[in-house]
């Protein structure tokens, strides 16, 4: 017997304003203000035995950013990701809820009737290899820096460009990731992870102001850490810090925590996961398990 | 009689990928790296008689954004310009050439398969008031900064997320537009605009190094004054250049040459438009013309 339980449903599961929509069926309009001009923001999440990893973290950071932006937030934002999730079932998996200021006119100004487009769709968990977690990514540093003066620097907004093409510029070199540089030279994150260096004992990761993102992911491994008395700190690094550290780690809630064992040419560390690197990979997927509820 | 033309329709008139669609309805995949990264980029250009001005221009542009971006060239684009623009008949338009990399999977890494959408808008050009080309639009300087270090500077790319935000910001000031300073201090553009100054008998505009776009219309006014025995630079300069200019303007596709009137608080020249940017806007307004065709 399964009272109450849903029969999951094969996943990709996209919702359009609360609305289930075909996958790759045409669902936005072509003068979408997310589409023209990447108005909007977006979240990506982890589900986890029908429970999201942290949807209070993501919802709070998503609600700071519309505010910035001034677009209004839809009253129905949670109940349309628990309502995709629960059509999923209980399969681990991915969730990206993007919204966008909607449909809009030519140029910058928005309309004086805004109505914002949401999309939650439900995506299989991306596959990493079993190196990605064992041994580690190779990185290069990025030739392009993220502007640490941006108006919208810290929010996840739609402008993923300069990240796609340094994945790609990474790719070129025959590497998994690459590191940004903030514009004043310190270190800032990876294409779409934030970055942690432990080096002489202490654990650090660039603060926000290093144009990094607020990651939920970033935030939960300080707290691990923290819990399990390691020192910890945000603070302004440059690459030599990277370069000499003994472990370097990326974090994303699609990634969790992934080793980096090398940095251009340069090896980090051992050349492959590093202990505090490992002993937090674990620490983080208990606590996974731990929130969105354990078997 | 009218042998071999087309009524013109009523605007806007859309097509997606070389078919007409209806205006405002689902024509985009929600999964459309457009809409989820800003994974693309677009040209904004000016119809007049049923000429594009300067379309080689505009697709030479797109076209090497889309080489630094590596996404396939589509071979219509061209053709589907032209097609949209002999629908609308001969009415002043505005066309919007958007190309992103088409749909694909969660994460950054590009389908293997990328199938590019191009959508092609061709709208009523804006209305701006007469008191935008008589008297001048008054601007303030952005909070936020342009990256002269994106990967991406120069390139029309989709991500225009912190040009919103600081278009918002000059409205909230009372003002019209914002000039963005970019990481180094220099003067770099306006919202969506290219930045000049008349100074000492000599018309200057910030290189593209400033993270300024090289505009069409940019490239027009500095031919145009040149021709006019103008002298020209471009030229890294800072606050200080367009505080003390006599005259300021700005230039895009939509907008052609519009006089700025004040920086913040501060009033430019004699605080109406000036007697060079008159006389460019008429020489701009005579090429267009003529480019297109005159009657």
């Amino acid at each position: 017997m399964n009272h109450g339980a849903t029969t999951s449903q094969s996943l990709p599961i996209v919702f359009v304003n609360g609305e289930r929509a075909a996958f790759d069926a045409p669902a936005i309009s072509s003068r979408d203000r997310g589409l023209t001009l990447a108005d909007g923001l977006f979240e990506t999440m982890r589900a986890r035995r029908g429970g999201v990893f942290r949807l209070d973290q993501h919802l709070a950071r998503l609600s700071k950013g519309l505010q910035v932006m001034a677009i209004p937030e839809p009253a129905e934002l949670r109940r349309w990701v628990q309502e995709a999730v629960r059509q999923a079932g209980e399969a681990d998996a991915s969730i990206r809820l993007t919204l966008t200021r909607g449909p809009g006119p030519a140029g910058l100004a928005p309309p004086t009737d805004v109505r914002p487009t949401v999309v939650v769709a439900v995506n299989a968990m991306p596959a990493f290899s079993d190196e990605t977690y064992s041994i580690g990514l190779r990185a290069i540093v990025a030739s392009g820096r993220r502007n640490a003066q941006s108006p919208t620097a810290g929010l996840k907004t739609l402008a993923y460009t300069d990240a796609i093409v340094t994945w790609l510029e990474a790719q070129r070199a025959g590497a998994d990731e690459a590191i940004f540089l903030d514009t004043d030279g310190h270190c800032s994150e990876a294409t779409a992870s934030n970055l942690f260096a432990y080096r002489e004992d202490s654990l650090v990761t660039p603060p926000v102001t290093c144009a990094a993102l607020p990651g939920i992911t970033r935030a939960a491994v300080l707290e691990l850490a923290h819990a399990a008395g390691i020192r910890t700190a945000e603070r302004v690094f440059g690459l030599d810090v990277l370069a000499s550290a003994d472990e370097v780690f990326l974090t994303s809630s699609l990634r969790g925590i992934a080793p980096v064992r090398s940095l251009g040419e340069r090896t980090i560390g051992t050349g492959t996961a590093g202990k505090v690197t490992k002993r937090l990979m674990t620490a983080y997927l208990a606590l996974v398990d731990r929130e969105c509820g354990a078997p």
